[in-house]
C-alpha cells in the first residue's frame, strides 16, 4: 500500500496510464547519407502537416472557428518553402542531422520574429516554436501524449498534473488520479474535484512504482493506494465505491431547498469556476451563484491575450447562464505559480511574495483595461460583480476603482450600455488586508476571503513546498483569528463578506464560519449540495459554542481535534 | 547624475573599483602539443600549491590555526601524485587541454567523495571543488578579485554584492559602494553601514555606466551619485562630506548617557551584530547590550559547520566582552536569502516562504543540538538569551524547549556550568506569529520583532523584488498595526519586547514605538547614539500623540508624510 495525501474523494479502481513528459534531446551527429536524412525530414514535414491539419479541424468542431486559425497558420508556415528549403540546405551544404537542421533554422526564424516589437510577429516567434517542438517529436518518435484520448478505466500516474496536461482530459474515461507531488489545494487537486475525479497526491515515486496496465485501486478520502490488488480486497473496494456515490447520490434531495442552518439562519452558497463552461455545472448542482469565476484560463493554453470582445463574450456567457444570480468575477491573477509564456514575466526569487495579480495589472494597462472595459461590457447581460485578487494596500484598490470610473465615462460616451452599480470588492488574501479590513469595508463593496493564500502568507509557508507542509493548514489559530477578524470587520460596515477558497467547503470549519457570520460560502460545483446539508445540521447556538470553544485553543493539532470531535 | 536607494548615509567620494565574478568558461580543445600543454599544467599546479600556502599563512595570522587547516588540506591534496598523474595522463592520453584535464579529474574526484555518506568525506569533496576553482583561474589568468586588497578612496561598484565578496573588505580604503541591486535592508546595505560606508544601491545599469578609475561622488542619504564631478561639485561635497562627519562626531556627547525620553521614560537599547568581533563596535558605540547576534555568519564563508566547541568559543567571546550585560543570540537563520552550500538544501520555488531557519533546525538535529549546547555552555560566562527565529506557530517553540530540557539534563549530569535560568524568546516575524502574540507571551520569556521580514510577509511582498517595492514599507498602516499588537500583546503577560529589525533604528518610527510600550531597541552598532539622541527629543506624551494619529491613518503614504510632518 501507498499512502499520499487525498485530495479528491471517491474511490478509484482501474488500469494504470504513466504520463510522462517526453525529452526531446537527440545525438548531434555529421549526417553522412545526405539524401536519406534530407528524405527523413521530408517525411516528418509530411506527417506533421497532416497532424497539424487534423488538430485544427478538431479544434473547429471542439471549441471554434477562431481558436483553429493559429492552427491553420501553422500549416501555412510548414508548407513555406523559405523556411524548408533552408532546413533542407542546412542538412545538405551543413550535414546536419534532420533534428539539427529543423532546430537551428527554427530558432533562427523565432528570434528574427521576437526580435520585432509587435504583437503579431511576436505571435509569430512563438507559432514557430510550436512547429519546431511538433517536427522534432516526429522524427524522434516521441508520442505525444494525449489525455484527451485515454481508455476508461484509467487511472492517470504523473509527477504532476500541469494545467495544460490536464486541459483536456475526459472524466468519462478517468477513474483515478496518481502524482508525487501537489497538495490539496493543488490544481491537480481543485482539478481532481471539480471533474470528480478521485485523486491521492504527494506519494512518492509513485511513477516509478507503478507499471502501465497495473491495476490500482485509490481512495481520494483516506489518500490510500493499492496496487494489483487481491480479490477480496476489489471486492471490498468496489463495494466502498458504489456506498460512495450512493451517499452522493441522496445528496440530491439538496437540490432546490435553501442554505440555512437547522435554526433558520440562511447564507448564499455559490460556486467557484474556472472556465465559462463549469457554469453549467453550477447550475445543474443549484449553486445560488458564481462566487469566484477565475479569469486565468482565459489568458492560459494560447498563445495571445484574449481581445476585450473574446472576454466579454465569455462573461456574458457566464452572467446570461446564471440568470440574474450574482456572478462575482475576479480579475486577471496571474504570476505566482501561475505562468502565462507570452506575457515574457521575468523569473522571479519568490513568485508568491512577487509582481503578480493587481500587481501586475496595476503597471500593464494594456492588459487590464481591455479586462475591465470587457467586465463592465458584460455587467448589462446579468448580475456580475468585480473582483480584485491579491489587494495589500488601499491604495491599489483606489487606483482600480478610478481605472473603472475612466472606462465607465468612455462607455457613457458611446452610449454602450453596462450596470451602473456594479459592485467591486476584493479578494482578501494578504495578512495586510486582513489587518486593514476596517478600511477596506468603508471602500468595497464585498469582501471575498481567499484561504489559500491567505494561508500560506499568514503562516509564511508555500503550500507547494513538502518541508513546511506540517505549517500549511486553516486549522491553525492564527489563520482562523484572521478570517474571523475580516468577517467581523466586514459586517460591522455592513459589507458583504464571501469566502472563495478551499476552507469554505469544510464541514469541519461550517460551525466557525457560520459563528462569524459569513455571508456566503463559495465551493467547488460538486461540494455545493454536500456543504448545504453540512449547514443545515448546525444551529447558531451550536455553531457559536463551538466557535467559541475552538478560538481559546492555541495549537492546530488541538483545534483540529476538537472540531474533529463536534463535527456532524 | 544617477539615483539609486541611499543604504547607508554619508558622503562618498573616490575612484571607481568594478567588482565582477571572473567567467571560468574556457575552449574544450584538443591540444596538439602535449609536452607544451603539460609544462602549463605543472606551472600552475606549482603557482596554486604556493598561493594555497600564502592563504593558508594568512588565514592562521588574521584569523586562526583552525581556520588555516583547510588550506593546509588543500596543499596536501594538491602534492597528491595520484590526482596530479591522473590530470597530465589526461592531457597526454586523451589529447586534453588543461582546463579540462583538471576538470575531469577533480569532478570524478568530488563525485566519488560526495557519494559517501560521511561528514569527512563530504567537506573532501567541497574542498577537491575549491582547488579546481582555484587551478582554472590560474590557467585562464582569472584574476581572483580581493577586495580587501583595493586602494584607499575605492568606490566598489558592483551588481550587488554577496555576503562572501564583502568578507574582507577593509572600511579604511573603500569611500563607498555602488551596486545594481538590492535596498535598504538587503545584505549590501546591512553591511555597508555596519562599516559605516556611504552606499547607494539599486542603480540601474551601473556597472556598465561607470569605468575602472572614473571618480564619483555618491550620497548615501539622498541616493545621489556624480560621475566624473566638475571642481566646484567636488568642493560642494567635500564639505558636505566635512560636515556630516562632523554631525557624527557631536552625537559623542550621547555616550554614557542613559537611553530616556525627555521626560525620562526609560528604554534598552542594544545593537544587531553579525560576527563576535563586532562586539567590539558595541562596547564602543555605549550599547546596552546585544539585542541580536546573528549567527549564520559563524556557518558561512567555510567549507563546513563549526563544531559545538568553535561555536560555544564565539557565543561566550561575545558574552564576555559585554560583561554582563544582555546578549540576545538568534539560533540559525539559514534558507530563505542566506544559503549554505554545504548543507545541500535544495532549492526553492518560494525559499521565503520555504524550509528556513527553525523549521529547517528542528528537522536537522544534527546542526541545531550542538548550537544549543554551545548556547547553553556559553551561558555560564555572561547574559546570554536564546532567540529562535521564524517562529509560526507555538508547537515549533515548545519543540525548541523541550529540546533545551535534554540538552539541559546532560550537562546537568556531566557537571557542565550553564545559566539555569537561561531567558527563550523568540523573533516575531511571521503573520502568525504576530496573530497568536499572546498565546507566546505566555510561553515566551521575550519577543524581537523582526520588521524586515515581518513587513515583507505582512505585505506578501519579497524585499528583494523591485517591482513590488513600493508595497515593501514598513510605514504601511497593516504592518504598523500588527507591531503594535505584538508590543501590547507582549506587555499584557509583562514579556520583554524588542525590535530588532530595520524600523528599530527609523527616527520616524520612534515616537510610535515610544507609545506603544517597545522595551528594547536593537540597532546597528552605529545607529546607537543618533537612536539615543532620536529618543531623548520626545516625551511620552508627545509621542502617544503622534502615535495616535498616525494609527488613523489608512495608506502608507499618508502614515509617512504625517510621521515626516511631526520629526524631531
Amino acid at each position: 500500500m501507498y499512502t499520499g495525501i487525498g485530495a479528491s474523494a471517491g474511490i478509484g479502481i482501474g488500469s494504470v496510464v504513466i504520463v510522462k513528459e517526453p525529452s526531446l534531446a537527440y545525438d548531434n551527429v555529421t549526417v553522412s547519407d545526405i539524401a536519406a536524412e534530407k528524405e527523413r525530414f521530408n517525411n516528418a514535414l509530411e506527417k506533421c502537416i497532416a497532424k497539424t491539419q487534423a488538430m485544427a479541424e478538431d479544434m473547429k468542431t471542439r471549441v471554434g472557428a477562431k481558436e483553429a486559425e493559429i492552427l491553420e497558420g501553422h500549416v501555412l508556415l510548414l508548407m513555406d518553402p523559405e523556411m524548408t528549403g533552408q532546413i533542407n540546405a542546412n542538412i545538405e551544404n551543413e550535414k546536419m542531422c534532420a533534428e539539427a537542421a529543423v532546430e537551428q533554422v527554427c530558432d533562427m526564424y523565432a528570434q528574427m520574429f521576437s526580435s520585432i516589437e509587435d504583437e503579431m510577429f511576436q505571435q509569430r516567434a512563438t507559432d514557430v516554436c510550436d512547429i519546431k517542438t511538433r517536427l522534432l517529436k516526429i522524427l524522434l518518435d516521441v508520442e505525444d501524449l494525449d489525455l484527451a484520448s485515454v481508455p476508461e478505466g484509467t487511472v492517470l500516474v504523473a509527477e504532476d498534473l500541469t494545467p495544460s496536461m490536464t486541459a483536456g482530459i475526459n472524466p468519462a474515461n478517468v477513474a483515478g488520479v496518481l502524482t508525487e507531488i501537489g497538495g490539496k489545494t493543488s490544481h491537480s487537486a481543485i482539478l481532481a474535484r471539480a471533474l470528480e475525479i478521485p485523486a491521492v497526491l504527494s506519494i512518492e515515486g509513485i511513477v516509478s512504482k507503478l507499471e502501465n496496465g497495473q491495476t490500482v485501486i485509490l481512495d481520494g478520502s483516506t489518500g490510500e493506494v493499492f496496487a494489483s490488488p487481491d480479490e477480496e480486497l476489489l471486492k471490498k473496494y468496489t463495494a466502498k465505491r458504489e456506498e460512495y456515490l450512493a451517499e452522493k447520490a441522496a445528496l440530491q434531495a439538496f437540490i432546490g431547498k435553501e442554505s440555512a442552518t437547522a435554526d433558520g439562519h440562511v447564507v448564499e452558497l455559490c460556486a467557484n469556476i474556472g472556465k465559462p463552461e463549469d457554469a453549467e455545472k453550477v447550475v445543474e448542482c443549484d449553486g445560488e451563484g458564481i462566487g469566484l469565476f477565475r479569469t486565468e484560463f482565459l489568458f492560459m493554453d494560447r498563445p495571445q491575450v484574449p481581445t476585450e470582445d473574446e472576454q466579454f463574450e465569455a462573461y456574458k456567457k457566464v452572467a446570461e447562464m446564471l440568470k440574474g444570480k450574482p456572478v462575482i468575477i475576479r480579475t486577471l491573477d496571474i504570476g505566482g505559480d501561475k505562468e502565462i509564456p507570452y506575457l515574457g514575466l521575468a523569473k522571479e526569487e519568490n513568485p508568491f511574495l512577487g509582481f503578480r495579480a493587481v500587481r501586475l495589472c496595476l503597471k500593464r494597462e494594456d492588459l487590464y483595461r481591455p479586462q475591465l472595459r470587457a467586465l463592465l461590457r458584460a455587467s448589462a447581460y446579468g448580475e456580475i460583480k468585480i473582483m480584485v485578487p491579491m489587494i495589500s494596500c488601499v491604495d491599489e484598490f483606489r487606483a482600480v476603482k478610478a481605472m473603472l470610473e475612466e472606462i465607465k465615462a468612455e462607455l457613457d460616451e458611446k452610449g454602450i450600455p453596462y450596470n451602473k452599480d456594479i459592485k467591486v470588492g476584493i479578494m482578501v488574501e494578504t495578512p495586510a488586508a486582513s489587518l486593514m479590513a476596517d478600511a477596506f469595508a468603508k471602500e468595497a463593496d464585498f469582501f471575498s476571503i481567499g484561504t489559500n493564500d491567505l494561508t500560506g502568507y499568514t503562516m509564511a509557508a508555500d503550500r507547494g513546498n513538502p518541508d513546511v507542509a506540517y505549517l500549511y493548514s486553516t486549522y491553525n489559530p492564527a489563520v482562523l483569528r484572521s478570517i474571523e477578524r475580516v468577517i467581523k470587520a466586514g459586517k460591522a460596515e455592513g459589507t458583504m463578506v464571501g469566502m472563495c477558497g478551499e476552507a469554505a467547503a469544510d464541514p469541519l470549519l461550517t460551525p466557525l464560519l457560520l459563528s462569524f457570520g459569513l455571508d456566503e460560502f463559495s465551493v467547488s460545483a460538486t461540494s455545493i449540495l454536500a456543504t448545504r446539508k453540512t449547514i443545515s445540521l448546525w444551529t447558531m447556538e451550536e455553531a457559536n459554542a463551538v466557535a467559541e470553544k475552538a478560538m481559546s485553543l492555541v495549537t492546530e493539532a488541538e483545534v483540529k481535534a476538537y472540531l474533529e470531535s463536534v463535527a456532524k
